[in-house]
Order: C-alpha cells, then structure tokens, then sequence
C-alpha cells in the first residue's frame, strides 16, 4: 500500500468493467426469471459505482480481487430500478420500455428478488477474510436503500418536508451506495479503517451534490443533452432541495403563486414549468442550489485530501467529470 | 460430537423460538417500511424452518449459535410469502388480511425487500469460520426459491406439465428451505459434511412428502381441521400431483368429464368439487398419492438412518408429525 502505486484510470476501470459485465451469462433455466435480468443489465448507464469500487481497489491493491463485489454492487442497484420503476408505474428506463411492461409486474417483482439474491451471491465471493466486513457494509447500505425509497415515497403525501428530511432521504436513496461502492473496493484492496471511512465520507458528499446537480439540471438543464424531460419534476410537484426552499423563501405573493401551480389538476405543462422556473429565479433557488451543490463538492474535496496513503488522481477526475456535467 | 449429546426436544426448541421472535424489535424508522415486516411475523406459523435449525445444531454443538441463522431463514420464508401473496392477488394470509391489502402493493414490494436484506443480516452474524458455507447454502436456496415460485406461475398457462415437473417445482418451492434450515443448523452445530447432506436429502425428501399430503388433504382432508377450504386446488385448475395424474391415467370417458371441467368457467362450485373428487378416488388418485407419500417418507427416513454421530429422534418426532396429521 503505497501512495506511489498507480490506480486503474477512469478509461482503463471502464474497459475492464465493460468485459466483466459481457461476460455474465443469463442464459440459464428459468428463461423467464433470468431474462428480465438480463434486459435490464443490458440497459447499460454509466456502472458508477462498479467503476468506483475497482478504481478504489486499485488504489490499495490487486483490483481484480474486487471484480465479484463491483459486480454485486451493480446488480442491487439495478435491482432497486426494476423495483422503484414498478412502484413508480415508470414505462421508461434508459429509453427503453421498463421490465414491468415488456413482461409484467409479477415477473417484474420477482426477477428483482432473484437480483437481490444474486448480488449477495457475487458479494459472498470476496476473499474470506474481507467478508464479514464487506457483507455487513453491504446490507447497512442496502437497507438503507430501501429506507430512501421509503421516505421517497412517502413525501409524495407530505407538505412539510423541510431541507434536513430531504438531505437525508438522497443521503439514504443515493449517496449511500456510491460510499459502500468505493469503501467496499477500498476494504478488499487493504485500505486502512481510517481511508476507508474517509473515501466513504468522499462519496457521501459527492452523492449528495450529484442529486442537488440532478434537481438543478431537471429544471435549468439543457434539453438537448439532460436525457430527460426538463422540467418533470415541477410537472409532478415532486419535494426536491428547489421546490422545498421555494416555498420556505418566496415572499407572500411569489407563495401564492407557487401554491396555484402546486394545488391546480388542469394545466398547461409548458406553462406551468415556465412558471415555476421563473418562480423559482425570482427567489433565488437557482443560485442557492448552487452554493449547496459548491458546499458539498468542498466537503468530498476535503475528505479527499485526508487520503494519505493513495493515489487519489483518478477519483478526483471522476468527482468533477460528474459535478461540472451540463447535463 | 457424540449420539449420547441430547438434542433439545420439539417442545424445548418451540419455547426457544417463541422467545426468539418475541424479542425481535421492528419498532423503528421508518415505521412504514418495518411495521408490515413486524405485522407478517407475528401472524405466526409453526416456526418449522427455524425450529429444525436449532434442533440440528443442538444435536451436534451449541444450539445457541443457529439463533441469528434461524431468524434469518424464518424472516426469509416470511418474505416470500409476502411477494407471492402480492402476485397471487391473495386477500388472505393466515386468517388475516395481506400486506398489500392492510397498506398497499408498493409497501408490500419494499417491505418484502427490506425483509430479504434483514434475513442476510441475520445469517451473516455466524460465526466467522462457518460464515461461507452457510451464506453460500442460503443463497443458493433463496434463488431456488425464486425459480420454484417462477415454474410455478408458469405451470398457471401451461396445460402439458408431468410429474416429474410438478415433483421438480415442489422441491424448489418448498423442499430446499426446509432442507437448507436442517442442514446449515447442522453446519453451525459442526456435523461433518457427510452427515449435514444426509440431513439435507432427509429434508427434501420430508418436503416432497409433505407438499403432496397438503395436495392430498386439499381433496380428502377433513373441512374442520384442515385450516384451507376443502377442493381450492380443483376449484382454480390447480396443476398438483393429482391432476397431473388423473389426466394421465384418466380412460376415455373419465378424461371427457376432467376436461369438462377444467374448461368450464361458470359452475357451481360444490359441484365442480363433488365431480372431481369422485373421477379422481374412480381412478384412483387417492391410493396413488398415498403411496408415492409413503415412498417419499421411507426415503427420509433411509437418509435419518444415515446419522451415526447424533440422535436423531426428535427429527423423527417431527416427520411423523408433518405426515401423520390429518389436516
């Protein structure tokens, strides 16, 4: 373990982590629970946090002995999307129609079980003195996942959900498995408690700004690159950090307004989003997210410094490639 | 190791367990996700899968040790109950009404998932140097699970499935938890390998028997004890061991009558039962499914005879319980 030791780059992780999931073979009996994991593996993204966990392998030591927990990691997190989009009525994931609607809710239902299953099986493979350490991580994380999605849920039947609730609800929802992904790498590369800890702390922080960049862009991002629809978290009056504080610093009229938009059925889409944008200018929401998203990327940067015995280069490209996205 | 070690008995270990679950504290946040968790366990059941954890390891080692692994397996088999209770639309669990009915389907899903990852947390409390073989075994068994209950909604639309299918489905489904509970007791207790699988094949074997009793009670069983109303299988086209076989062995004009009313849709429900039951005692079914239990239960109890390093008496108590009853 020394700071001298040169980690996997971004483009090497992502290569590695290309063939890893290649080589995965669904073609097994059931056909119909095994192909709806396949499907939606084959979705693709951007396997964050597999890359995470072995570039922060590689920083310590042999990355490939992390390979089986970069795995795991990514099949619950894909788990948790065939999941939520159930619980969501979601049709569309990654431009392509969800599993619940290619097949159905029960087969949707219980290939996600099966997922579930088989990340344990892939994190049961990590070397046997790492074990215990990296399960007990890995369940933490998993159901705090679940308690994410929970709070999630239910703020959608709340009107008075305040900042510290909703940080705490992307902590749970996001930030957390992006930490387990990396500390998990560190852990089976030989990182010290303290490093460990302190690139989990890292990723926490990093999460965090990345959901708050996620709210900025659902309304200020560009259209032609964000992915989504902009805008589709005003149309569903979702409680994100922009809504919430909206309403807390809008003064009486810009209150009323915002309460028109919020408590009206019928309306124009492209209206109401103009509105509420405009709305939340007016207040300031946009440059106060901007602060919030600055903070925590100063807290992850913090945390990254404390990071003594490895080379920290290529999380750092990784940290600002996510943060200064445009969309 | 030794025969003389005296195992707890049925009623020592039903004590243990009762304790064991009174114990278990789901009152935490958020109460939406772990109440439906706490209300499903407290619906009871008799405990079977954890109660022959901890008779396996007293009849080794320390039965102490199994706890955590018996909770873990009991909050596993509760999970599933709780997703098949989701995909079969099933009001009623126990005499009382589901999850999904009591609160909704999404808090059923992520309760369901919560509980999964629980059950890991629970079975990775083993002590260290037994940890891989029994996470390895659970897993294994859980995504067995997941496939029994996936050809089991498969045989649903199917009208070509043979006894050695439903005879496959059934060990899946139901015969490999039971097994797996008897088995990584034992391991935790510290059986040698040889006596673990003979405990594991007594199990299968003991499942496989049982499930083709309950088919057998849902036709012949006694309305008042049997706890399930009388002909459920027959009323929804169940494909079970004994339609499997009364379609084969049915002749010509018997198999007209089956057919008849497998296709029918509007019936009258007693009647549906009485006709059925009659083709299947004219052909024979009842004696055959008797036999093929018998068979099954000389297999178990072949494998029991196996054990040389413990006593195994209060496993026989148990199997002639589960196949002796009359409902």
């Amino acid at each position: 373990m020394n700071k001298n030791k040169i980690p996997l780059s971004l483009a090497e992780a992502q290569i590695e982590i290309e063939k890893i999931f290649a080589e995965l073979n669904w073609n097994i009996e059931p056909k119909h629970l095994y192909a709806p994991i396949e499907y939606i593996l084959d979705l693709g993204g951007k396997r964050i946090r597999p890359l995470l966990c072995l570039i922060a392998s590689s920083m310590y030591g042999d990355w490939t002995e992390s390979k089986n927990a970069a795995i795991g990691i990514e099949i619950f997190h894909n788990f948790t999307l065939l999941h939520d989009d159930i619980m969501d009525k979601a049709p569309i994931r990654r431009g392509k129609a969800t599993v619940h609607e290619v097949w159905d809710e029960n087969t949707a239902i219980l290939s996600g079980d099966a997922m579930l299953i088989k990340a344990y099986q892939f994190i049961a493979q990590t070397k046997k003195e790492k074990l215990p350490s990296v399960l007990d991580l890995f369940s933490q994380t998993a159901i705090e996942v679940c308690e994410g999605q929970e709070y999630d849920m239910s703020f959608e039947t709340r009107n008075d959900v305040n900042e510290q609730e909703y940080i705490h609800m992307i902590r749970l929802k996001t930030a957390v498995l992006l930490a387990a992904s990396l500390k998990i790498g560190a852990i089976i590369g030989g990182a010290n408690d303290d490093e460990a800890n302190e690139l989990y702390n890292f990723a926490i922080y990093l999460g965090l700004a990345f959901q708050l960049k996620d709210d900025f862009l659902d309304v200020y991002g560009n259209p032609e690159t964000f992915g989504k629809r902009i805008g589709g978290d005003i149309l569903c009056n979702k409680k994100t950090y922009m809504l919430i504080n909206a309403i807390k610093l809008a003064n009486a009229e810009q209150k009323k307004q915002l309460e028109y938009w919020l408590s009206i059925d019928n309306f124009d889409e492209n209206e109401k989003i103009n509105s509420v944008t405009k709305l939340y200018s007016e207040i300031g929401i946009d440059n106060l997210c901007k602060e919030k998203i600055n903070e925590y990327q100063n807290l992850a940067m913090q945390s990254l410094k404390k990071i003594k015995n490895a080379d920290t280069s290529v999380l750092e490209t990784i940290a600002n490639k996510l943060l200064n996205r445009k969309s």
